[in-house]
């Protein structure tokens, strides 16, 4: 596959891009990345959300959609050590299937909130965050059986943690913006010990830097948040 | 397969459970129907939205979620004529997950506007889904090459049209609930020929009977639609 083109077009910040560029190096695909500008400042916030980050480009051909990117390349590329993103079981599958549903559903549409809103919509969303947190703490309880295996994946990175790990670096920022903690070493351990093991995982390549990000989203909430 | 055992909880008039049964049809799977009672009358439409339905019940393996459902039922059985209902080339088949993705989120979206609201939101609802059904046909053009295969899935029932085809059967009902026609014959050709195959494919055994859908429908209209 040596003349094989592979690119994503993301913004550094973005944690949609993120879950493509994730799930490119948990599968070890070698990738370019086509960084866009800085819109998320200076534009609304129905483009911030209709805009289509990430594109995957693989030999040309685009695919828009991180979580299409996602089973995409878990079908099209061979991972170096034979594990794949979504388990061999088609239950199995589903059930991860059905966890990214929940984390795009409930968790991120309660992140957003966080983000954007002010007063008792912001503190509601807090609270169903710290929900979505709980219910995934059970899950994780579950699917990692050890300190080698911390992640949804079990002992190596999976589709639900190319969804989640990349939220979970947005999580300082949230503490901020809503005012409260997560307390993931307190209340959530496993949570805790996955948001450590993804920091000293193969993906920790991508993660950008966490000042420069807490910067960022930072002063995106001035930005969007005028009501 | 036969000790398997394949149960879908399902109500008799959900487009969502028809997902389900379309799917097991498609694919030759015997299954039997739990039908629930009919609660849509009778409760809010909070419930009505968050009603788990369908549910398939695998050897007694409960899975929710039509879509989960649909691809867990490609997944696990073959196809009698070797056919799926995921195409399967990596990129045809992301781009098929795209478009259920947009019928779900678009034109579901719409369509339930003209379902429970009034006035100018319903009137905006009505461009909307004549908008995405504009756009559908785009996609069908080029999928279905001839006659002999009308489908989203070329010349079989695929999972575009296991999510599109219920939501099809409402047709008739939106056009009096929102005054206006969608006009398949007249302006969207391969719409037409889809929404005509499908009524004689081997899925038209789940449909259930237009005019008691048709009067179930507006009477949910009556009970849900208040404001």
């Amino acid at each position: 596959m040596a003349s094989e083109q592979v690119k994503v077009v993301t913004f550094w910040a973005s944690p949609y891009g993120l879950r493509a560029e994730f799930a490119l190096t948990a599968k070890g695909v070698p990738y370019q990345r086509l960084l866009e500008v800085d819109h998320w400042h200076n534009k609304s916030k129905i483009l911030v959300e209709s805009n289509p980050i990430p594109v995957l480009l693989h030999n040309g051909k685009p695919l828009p959609e991180s979580l299409l990117i996602i089973e995409y390349v878990d079908e099209v590329w061979p991972s170096p050590d034979g594990k794949h993103l979504l388990p061999p079981d088609p239950y199995d599958r589903a059930m991860a299937r059905f966890w990214f549903d929940f984390a795009e559903k409930k968790l991120n549409k309660a992140l957003k909130s966080i983000l954007f809103k002010k007063g008792d919509v912001q503190n509601a969303a807090v609270e169903e965050a710290l929900r979505c947190i709980s219910t995934l703490e059970g899950v994780l309880e579950k699917a990692s059986s050890s300190k080698d295996a911390p992640f949804f994946g079990g002992d190596h990175i999976g589709m639900v943690d190319c969804v989640l790990g990349p939220f979970s670096l947005w999580f300082p920022a949230y503490e901020i913006i809503g005012d409260f903690k997560f307390e993931l070493q307190e209340k959530y351990p496993h949570m805790h010990t996955w948001y450590q093991a993804l920091r000293t995982s193969s993906v920790a390549a991508c993660i950008p830097d966490s000042d420069k990000l807490l910067e960022f989203i930072l002063g995106l909430r001035k930005v969007l948040c005028r009501e």
